[in-house]
């Protein structure tokens, strides 16, 4: 569809004021604005219905353009610009992960990305995970310094971003923020006291535009903050967003979308319906539990094969440095190709025999060596423990069980699902084989699974360039329905069939065939 | 209709969170506000968001009262307290004249008055005037500076509020503002260079609920100001807060409304249509035009009688106070005096020979004694110039004109008018049968007339006191249609026509006899 009826920023040309059509000057850009808008329910930011007279009287055409958004069922004028003024009108989507926080400074009128920038959540110095940042928000201090903490670090990535665009702060006029509901509570420093309590309820699962400017964002004035909305406590604006940029809501075939974290989030659906539900995955799919994990960053490893006749370990670092560490991906083509190669047992325990000299005991638990210290970034020998391995069988065990719970919630089989969106980070690393071998997700064709990338950033971003996309945000919340799965009488079942190598019913796994 | 329905004080009882109803706090206060405003679109002050599951989890009873106020076609929720809570929820009522300011605290439950007060503006400083002010605001600065003016004078004017009533400014949540065009766009700051150049077009003439600590106003944080709309540049809030409050639209009778000041604004109506006009009158109404013209206060003339036999003069003052001046209404009792007495002729000139020795030449130009220096409280005579008379003539003319036109237009005769609201200060101390007596008004039945006091005041506190009465003042104003007088051919004959004293045309003032 043509811009104008898509964007938001929006041309008009307004007709000059007589004695006998003396309506106000927010009367008459509204009056121009409708007949794109479709609505009488255009309002103006305070800000700008300051200036308003002088802006529209400075444009010597008469055309002006308008950067709106969408307030509820109306719309908000945040921005006037002449038509003859060369400088863009930006916005900028934020992913507001909980470690990691990345920003896209957007072109409004052409969709075009000027810039990114990333920066690790600074509210990490706090505590690394959502928990240890609730409980340091349980007072008000607390609360407000992990919201300054974060808003500080936006501002700070806002400058990088203008400069990296060559734009100035005073042309970004919005800005949407996809984070997980614990996040958007912190950013927005609502007490998220009772999130992590049960029942988990969140203080607000929608969020009315804010102005940026009450916020404390150093951008343009009259600019708003829209942040996505949360289906619950553990089902945040983040997949929102995700499940938007995939459009899977819009397909006629059944899709499912998956975010890996500590805690595995989960969507199925089509467009007739969605369906999502969430549970603890544990942090070993993120490599967060081993001595050796890590996110995915030069030095890790995120590929091995084991030659099955050798055992020899054949190792691929990101950015193919000496290695320091393993990521979740890693994590899982190890588990993997221990477990094809006859290294690990159908519960993931070491074999013996198998595991030759690599196999070592350390304080009474036994562990595989990796990478020799000789061979390792750090000096030290690469390990993987026992425990290791078990947290991750319990983790792909979650994992494989909240899938089959969602899937039978809904009465449709695996192979009902014609795409298998992976979100994140996770998602573009992991090797669909390798999770399948470990029988952490559904054996099907690897063409089923698709990467995502950063999804949230995605949606975020399509938010600012689609009016029409940012439409369906609130249709996609309002469809979902959430399966609670700490009141699924069928779960645990599931999870303990679950905990074999690739399950407890291998024909389910018919691909997964080991070589020794 | 039971409070419940009307007052923007909402009590709720909610349900408990549990895993089977894990909605956010937010919607489940939404949920139960939305079966007494029957409508989704139930949005939060942020600031009220921030600590909603803190405010919602000390109501030990589950029973909380919700402040709310009308937001586009939604509603703000943008309080919460205990049921339990003895404070009172209140809101400020606000006539935003341009001389005056009076403010009125309301107990947004019982609708009872719990204090008033009133300042003068503290923009006078700067002009007393509206063109003086708008002339001041041309430039940024002095924009903010009288914006600020304004709040700080409102800060005061809280403070003493709450003072007198015994309760603190975070009790208070709400605040209505109603103040002619001009006085409305200095309060926000707004741009006002065009109300006063042709083709007279404001900013705005509608404005969005503006947040209280956004406004610089210190009550409580989540607080919102709703400012009445404009009809346009010379029909203000001010107007519309008055046929609210005199409840014209709803007649099946015709009714008129006036508000006389340097302009006379004018509505004329019932249920099925309002017309609208405003005209220059001359500050003459006022009693600001002639040396001693001054505004009501102790000391002042409001009243006048002459003997028609000994023409001697005899002297009301408010609150019988030696003289010191004369107001608007005493200046038309004078005039109606002279001319009923023969003192002045039909044109309104001084009579040589019915004056007598209270006819003085001063510097060229005639004045006669209205009060001998010796029984003045200024030490001087007070006395009033053929100009001040010719000023009052041309005022009344104005009005009548003005009166004429809109009578006309709409195609009914004064006879038909029912009721008569004079609006103001003004309203309350003028003597219908002097205005007749001069031809300023029609020549109608004395209880035709009907003085509204303060209805800006008055309609502002309505708005505070019942939402049904809220949801009228939108529709009021678009209801109205606006009768531009400078574009109107037949304006300046009738104008001409109305310099006569009562009128070129005697048969339209039966009732006015002259004495002498």
């Amino acid at each position: 569809m043509p811009d104008i009826f898509d964007r938001w920023v929006i041309p008009v040309s307004l007709p000059p004021p007589r004695l006998t059509d003396n309506r106000a000057d927010a009367d008459r850009l509204a009056g121009a604005l409708k007949s794109v808008l479709h609505t009488d329910d255009i309002t103006f930011a305070w800000p700008l219905l300051k200036v308003l007279p002088r802006r529209l009287r400075a444009a010597a055409s008469g055309k002006v353009r308008c950067v709106v958004m969408k307030d509820g069922r109306g719309f908000r004028v945040v921005g006037v610009k002449d038509i003859a003024d060369p400088s863009p009108a930006a916005g900028i989507a934020v992913d507001l992960g909980t470690t990691r926080v990345v920003l896209r400074l957007i072109d409004l009128e052409t969709g075009a990305a000027l810039s990114e920038t990333a920066l690790d959540n600074p509210q990490i110095s706090v505590g690394p995970d959502i928990l240890a940042r609730i409980h340091f928000a349980a007072n008000d201090s607390g609360r407000r310094g992990l919201h300054e903490r974060i808003i500080s670090g936006l501002n700070t990535a806002v400058a990088d971003l203008c400069q990296k665009a060559d734009i100035v702060a005073d042309d970004i006029f919005l800005m949407t923020v996809a984070g997980n509901t614990s996040m958007t509570h912190l950013f927005l420093e609502i007490v998220p006291d009772w999130i992590i309590r049960e029942p988990y309820i969140p203080a607000a699962n929608r969020f009315s535009l804010i102005s940026a400017a009450e916020l404390g964002i150093a951008v343009n004035p009259c600019a708003c903050v829209f942040v996505f909305p949360n289906v619950g406590s553990y089902f945040g604006g983040d997949l929102i967003a995700g499940i938007l940029y995939s459009g899977l809501h819009r397909r006629d075939e059944i899709a499912m979308l998956v975010d890996v974290g500590t805690n595995a989030e989960v969507l199925l659906g089509n467009r007739d319906w969605l369906v999502a539900c969430a549970g603890a995955a544990g942090p070993a799919l993120e490599g967060g539990m081993s001595k050796i994990g890590m996110t995915a960053r030069p030095g890790v490893i995120d590929e091995i094969r084991i030659d099955p006749q050798t055992r020899a370990f054949q190792i691929h670092t990101i950015g193919d440095q000496p290695p320091v560490g393993i990521c979740g991906s890693g994590m899982i083509d190890l588990a993997a190709q221990l477990f094809l190669t006859g290294m690990i047992d159908l519960r993931g325990k070491f074999v013996k025999d198998a595991c030759g000299g690599r196999r070592i005991e350390k304080d009474g638990i036994h562990q595989i060596t990796v990478v020799p210290a000789d061979q390792s970034a750090t000096g030290s020998e690469l390990a993987i423990s026992q425990t290791d391995i078990d947290s991750l069988v319990r983790s792909k065990a979650a994992m494989y069980a909240i899938l089959e719970t969602i899937t039978a919630y809904v009465g449709v089989t695996f192979k009902d699902i014609v795409t298998f969106f992976v979100a994140g980070t996770f998602g573009s690393f992991i090797k669909p084989r390798s999770a399948i071998a470990i029988g952490m997700i559904p054996d099907l064709p690897e063409t089923t699974y698709q990467p995502l990338g950063n999804s949230s950033l995605a949606g975020a971003s399509l938010a600012l360039t689609s009016r029409a996309a940012f439409d369906e945000i609130d249709a996609i919340r309002d469809r979902i329905t959430y399966l609670e799965l700490n009141v699924n009488p069928e779960f645990m079942g599931r999870f303990s069939a679950a905990k074999f190598l690739p399950h407890t019913d291998p024909a389910r796994f018919p691909s997964v065939v080991r070589k020794n």
